[in-house]
């Protein structure tokens, strides 16, 4: 997200380092070459170690234990999926900004932004040739439906745009191209979710289905948005499971001609005005500058019930504040909780946040922490900013003992809400957690209760309320060069 | 399956050994405190290690590698689920038949077994207050289907048969009791799923819908075959994701009135003549009597393709007389693949084949193998049998170090077809492998060739061929005591 790294490692003495953190290659944050901050800086860090312990004991071992997991359930139990322009996120608006009441935190209100009013509906794909098999499948976000009834195509299968780029115009037109792309990460692989439909479509093909982006599957279909590039014709497209894509590029190279029958209903509205949660825990000494924020997003998908994408970085940011201030403790500066909206559609909630409060931000805005990429067993967190505020940022992830919580890396890997500020030079932290199993249940039915565990989120919270205690409280405020 | 354990094991002897597999619970074959075989009989055993040394390296290493997976994947892309009854079993009957045949293998052919013909209709469950959610199901075999339009009916959910004694039949009346059992092994956990219709009838229960039976999930229902109680009326039954049966469980404790619309149009039609598919390799001393068979189950549930189960069980029990015979290699004894028809509905198949071949059975059989939990890494064999049995079938699992599957286990794990056999005496055996995840995908959506290895399958077909080998050569048949 165009974030730059500003701090260049001095390579060979982290050479000479044998800690087993940097072998593993992960950077060690007790080791820093270049950083040159004032001992007092570095000693009043140092000095929050208690209040950083207490809030993690009171957090982890008192009245809070088990009571965020209990609280994600509860809303994603009473509320299911919460789709941008669903009646059910709005529903859960209310209820958030309602619970955010009574746990007597500050400023609570809702923000308008406006968000695209996508909706999925009657889905099925059928392979009808040469064998009937139904093929679950999950229409990608903002994806156009098909004619009434549906369209019956022959299928053109590749695992790769490379291999696509040898089929002709002829070839492909009136078909349904099936790409099956091997899992090569995320961030790769996902490319194809996201372009598919117009690269095939340029040459004509009818619909495009897509292997879902995942590294494994147990039969789940997994949705997620998709992008019509410019001037090129809409077509159908929708993810079918691992082994179905697999399955049907195996029979295509075998020579076997396969036919589909595809039919969706799904369409796109007018855009919606949907709403940002918004609570505060207002500072001490600054109340409307130098707020820092913490966040997650209140929308999902509309499979599964969004407990881990992303109601646990959600319920994270707003507990963390209900802890914190139940507990007694007020820092300095404001902590704002931005429960985002409209975030898997594209991000639409922070945009729309972004542009109010553009005109007065340099002042506003201090630090950005967002939870966006699990709320598994917590690893410590990751950071975007500049060298004198990553310097900051290191001390502050060295408290995180008590939680066996300090690694540090840099740049961000997840924040996708907060890049409209972290992309322009504001500084911000995400959750770096156990995730590896992150995608086996993204934009799945797998993404329910059933993965979140109850001592892990007590962590979550407990990292997330005091790092940005300690950010908000800090005697300076976080430097940064803001771009733009 | 009634199989008894008839070595009394020295455990005081056991005790002192520190083997790590001895600590861990795992029998180790290189200690038998009890068996005296003749040391000719040992030797003669130990004597078939560069045999079995050259089955596995050509098999491994040789034109074999990766076939079998190859062949797999053609069978169960070709033809996809084969459910007993259908038409797509029938078809994959005949492809084996083919392929038996063209592969020269002998006394090539099929035999008829009746099997129950339970159809799934178009089903759906619905979530419709106090919000709306679909929930993916699968109806179990055998069930019944709902009258048309389904039934709109409150929710009990319970996480126990023990929790589900508390509720009177005024309570249950007209309800869909919903059985959310945690996971505690397949063994214990399948109760509910057998008998979860018919305990909820017998107090009034509409319908019963039950957590599935597996320990992980991604949002996929496992269908599975149930029973209902003689004498008992019939209800409707299938399975729900873990996701959803626990989402049910924790919105029903906390008091809320849950009601689901539930419409299945599964039926019971007449029995269907299916066919057991049989191939022969025919030894050179004895033809049709002492045969040792080698077996696995060729029908499968309706979702997924059946690669896990039992397609790599009969698979590798038909390649492994076609690489034998490929090499050159033929026993004194016949060796005998079976691919049984009609197991998951209730092991009808096997039932079939003993009822036809029962006059003689005696004489006629030497010894069962069938592979049914899995053909991932092989580990070894385990073994049901008397104790002269165990200890000749000892010696010929340490033949096994070429694969690394040395372990031994009795009873067998495994082995439902042919436990018609091994439970009334006759010595069997079934594979040991590294099946961790079996009900991960077990009756799923994801029992499909994701799951398949070839460099396992490669192993499991090599394992398979030389245990069967030694044991269809040896100069003595292997003892039993047979019951019935």
């Amino acid at each position: 997200m165009g974030t730059q790294r500003r701090i260049k490692w001095v390579l060979p003495l982290l050479a000479l380092v044998t800690l087993p953190e940097a072998r593993a290659g992960i950077s060690d944050n007790r080791i820093d070459p270049v950083c040159d901050l004032p001992d007092t800086l570095v000693r009043e860090i140092q000095g929050y170690q208690p209040i950083v312990n207490g809030i993690v004991s009171r957090i982890f071992e008192g009245d809070f234990a088990g009571k965020t997991w209990d609280s994600l359930s509860e809303l994603v139990d009473t509320f299911g999926a919460r789709l941008a322009g669903s009646e059910q996120l709005e529903k859960a608006i209310d209820y958030v900004i309602d619970g955010m009441k009574r746990d007597g935190l500050e400023n609570v209100h809702t923000e308008n932004a406006s968000v695209p009013h996508w909706v999925r509906g009657f889905e099925s794909a059928q392979l009808v040739a040469p064998f009937k098999k139904n093929l679950p499948l999950l229409g990608l976000g903002t994806t156009v439906g098909t004619p009434r009834g549906g369209i019956i195509a022959d299928v053109i299968a590749v695992e790769s745009f490379k291999e696509f780029e040898a089929f002709t115009p002829e070839q492909v037109k009136g078909k349904i191209v099936v790409f099956v792309p091997p899992w090569q990460g995320y961030g790769k692989t996902v490319a194809y979710r996201s372009h598919g439909a117009s690269v095939a479509a340029k040459k004509g093909a009818a619909a495009t289905l897509i292997r879902s982006i995942t590294p494994f599957s147990i039969g789940s279909p997994h949705t997620g948005v998709q992008d019509y590039e410019d001037g090129v014709r809409k077509i159908p497209t929708a993810c079918i499971t691992v082994e179905d894509a697999e399955m049907i590029l195996r029979k295509y190279r075998r020579g076997e001609t396969l036919t589909i029958h595809l039919e969706m209903e799904d369409r796109n509205l007018e855009p919606f005005v949907s709403r940002n949660s918004i609570a505060e825990l207002v500072g001490t000494t600054y109340q409307n500058n130098q707020v820092v924020v913490v966040s997650g997003h209140l929308d999902s998908w509309d499979v599964g019930v969004g407990a881990m994408d992303d109601g646990g970085g959600a319920l994270i940011s707003w507990k963390a504040l209900n802890y914190l201030k139940a507990m007694g403790f007020r820092p300095r500066r404001t902590i704002r909780a931005i429960l985002w909206t409209g975030e898997e559609l594209g991000l639409w909630g922070g945009q729309a946040y972004r542009e109010a409060h553009q005109a007065n931000e340099k002042e506003e805005f201090n630090f950005f922490f967002e939870s966006d990429i699990g709320t598994f067993e917590p690893k410590g967190l990751d950071f975007s900013g500049n060298k004198e505020a990553e310097c900051i940022f290191r001390e502050v992830v060295k408290l995180m003992t008590p939680l066996n919580a300090t690694e540090f890396e840099t740049p961000t890997d997840g924040g996708p809400d907060i890049s409209h500020w972290t992309s322009r030079g504001f500084p911000g932290a995400s959750l770096i957690n156990k995730n590896e199993k992150y995608f086996w249940f993204h934009h799945s039915a797998g993404d329910s209760m059933a993965v979140e565990d109850p001592r892990n989120l007590d962590k979550c919270v407990a990292l997330w309320a005091a790092a940005a205690y300690v950010v908000a409280d800090l005697s300076v405020p976080m430097p940064k060069d803001v771009k733009g």
